[in-house]
């Protein structure tokens, strides 16, 4: 894997250069239609050029690569991932999947190696949705889903999504010429870091990716009756809080015992909130997700029981409202097969593992095969500067990407 | 008791009148120092002459009404309570133990009932602690127990106390003069509203009380590791709230098994509190109170070793930091005794029961016998616009207070 290593190098240097291009001097953030996205397209485009590809940016803001067929008129196999962060971010949740790409086909092109389909790379413009609040925008773009009052989405200055394309040199109402066609597309490889501890936990280098894992998520509200705490008895109260605790315990215990399923209480407020005053009113949030729907959606059902069951005892009221609805995304059986020779004959133990996380792929499976490998990522950790791989897992990424799309050559 | 009962129709009456002097025209709110706490002095001065006392303000600026004794260098019977309010507070808490004792006073002036001693009514200008977050201002001048560095605590808009009483006419330095001797103190009671749900669920008029509970605080800090809510398997979470939420239903647990204790967690806070993000650290208070002090302490230590054990199996972090502590202050046993023989009296069963709730005589315990007598309130509702107590009921504390002092007279 030698010669992996050596390109492993070049990916990880380039990962560094790209963690420099921040709106935000004091830690990695860059956002779609910064000064920064425009840099950082410069900057991938210039790679892919050194890579032997002809390159352009579409509409919406994405930025492509192509490494042409020995074929004329050949169909697309398409690499990436995307180049935005999240503010506070790491290095290589999106980038990596973007440059690793790149040096792929440099590798290709230093050997003359021609394919019989074109290897188009793009580096996606918003996947994270920081900006204007709406996730992978750069992706949905290639699949025609964009909507029509997404040009009122506004940033934290206030500043519209129509206006910024405006200045940024695009065009809101052109954003549908970033649809591509998907008769002539292979498929969509996109190579990712975990986000999860599976992995490392397991000792290994990558991993294949069976399905992104569909998410329901909704908002509870427990009404309880608020009072003194020093004077309401405690068998005569309507706490609000331990309602809510009794549930959280609840979505623990059951996801717990179901695995295939992750469901998560992260956000809570309570009401008064004091010291002194036993709580009248609590509001929390909850994520549920799992490869397989009808997993999730019986589990969910399972909770949302309890949780009935919960109010009627402590005879407080509890209402519900659902914030976000998807299916899970499963990955094409054909890429998935060929990923797993490719780990394999990289001398890897092949692992299939459900992302729980969203990713481009999710957006991009309406309109060709997707699939999709993992890099052990150190603790599980994204979203946060402390995001980290090593080269090594970068070489064996890079040798299983090689090896995946040399078979598709001779499929 | 139609003699009470016309009585308290002025009682209720002047709750109402005291009810409109607000800091705030859209609902009661009345600090010390303010407009509003001189116009009060002023009225209740008025109410007090009119009942034939003579009045003064003090050097902390509580107003006072002395009816006179028919013995000279007689000792003398406080009655009091405080007028001034939380913010969005109701019309009774406090005003209801001033106003009823000037009019049963007034009463025995009607009658040319004299006493052996004389009774001293105290209106207190600060108990509720609102506008520079220390309670019990009013009545912790009368023990001598003001603090120099009191003289820097801020409202919110900045102004120091110190300011505030000489803009309000009055000087901090000059507050020692508005302690009193204990020698001559026959004793201190106290009518105030219950702020709690037991005369009302127990269908009776009044109560006397037994102790006012000592209160414990702490804020608890639980540390566990923030994580992708898609990503982590549940096996391998170390969630921090729903750690707190094991702990909460603890507390819950212990003190229901426990009578004589109440224990609340009223507050939390929740890190990243994110939608997507397991917790990584949330923050929570916890508030215990008995008016048996060892009981409270044994009920703590249980909470606190549940708390390890449950941080020891989740493998978190905890830290705590103790806020606040308060032993329960025990009313005079004499004193209860006759409030019981003035409820008997009246025609009522006599209940007894701790006051969860702090109030002046907690202060005045430092200086001579306390007692206290609740009256019922509608639903156990306090410090709320929604404060509500009957006719009834207020024309039954007024026959309990003739009774008792009636009694203190033959002595």
């Amino acid at each position: 894997m030698r010669e992996f290593a050596e390109l492993a190098t070049q990916v990880m240097a380039r990962c560094e250069t790209l963690g420099t291009l921040s709106q935000d001097p004091t830690c990695l953030d860059r956002r779609y239609l910064t000064e920064q996205h425009r840099l950082t397209n410069q900057l991938a485009s210039g790679w892919m050029i050194e890579a032997g590809m002809t390159t352009w940016q579409d509409a919406v803001g994405n930025i492509w690569g192509r490494y042409t067929s020995s074929v004329p008129n050949a169909p697309r196999l398409i690499l990436g991932s995307h180049l935005d962060t999240v503010p506070n971010g790491g290095k290589y949740d999106g980038m990596l999947g973007v440059i690793a790409a790149i040096s792929l086909v440099a590798m290709f092109d230093g050997t003359q190696t021609k394919f019989p389909f074109n290897i188009d790379i793009v580096g996606f413009c918003d996947e994270e949705g920081t900006r204007f609040g709406t996730t992978l925008l750069g992706s949905r773009a290639l699949t025609g889903k964009w909507q029509d009052q997404w040009r009122f989405l506004k940033d934290e200055n206030g500043m519209s999504l129509e206006q910024a394309m405006t200045d940024f040199g695009l065009s809101f109402d052109a954003v549908n010429s970033a649809a591509i066609s998907r008769t002539d597309i292979l498929g969509y490889l996109e190579l990712h870091i975990e986000q999860g501890p599976v992995l490392e936990q397991e000792n290994l280098p990558v991993g294949v990716v069976s399905a992104i894992a569909g998410a329901k998520r909704f908002n509870f509200t427990v009404e309880g009756m608020a009072g003194h705490a020093g004077t309401v008895p405690m068998s005569m109260r309507k706490d609000a809080l331990c309602a809510s605790a009794e549930m959280l315990l609840a979505v623990e215990a059951i996801s717990l015992q179901r695995p295939g399923v992750v469901a998560t209480v992260g956000k809570i407020e309570n009401a008064p909130n004091g010291v002194n005053v036993i709580s009248g009113r609590t509001r929390f949030s909850l994520d549920i997700r799992s490869e397989d729907n009808d997993l999730r959606d019986s589990v969910l059902a399972e909770i949302l029981q309890k949780f009935d069951d919960i109010a009627k005892a402590r005879q407080i009221t509890l209402s519900r409202e659902q914030t976000h609805s998807a299916p899970a995304v499963h990955c094409d059986p054909h890429l998935k097969q060929a990923l797993i020779r490719g780990v394999e004959e990289s001398e890897i133990l092949p692992r299939v593992l459900a992302s729980g996380a969203g990713h481009d792929a999710m957006a991009i499976a309406d309109i060709c095969p997707v699939a999709m490998l993992f890099t052990r990522c150190k603790g599980g950790i994204s979203h946060h500067p402390a995001e980290s791989i090593t080269l090594d897992d970068v070489a064996a990424s890079l040798s299983v990407l090689y090896k995946t799309i040399s078979k598709l050559q001779h499929a």
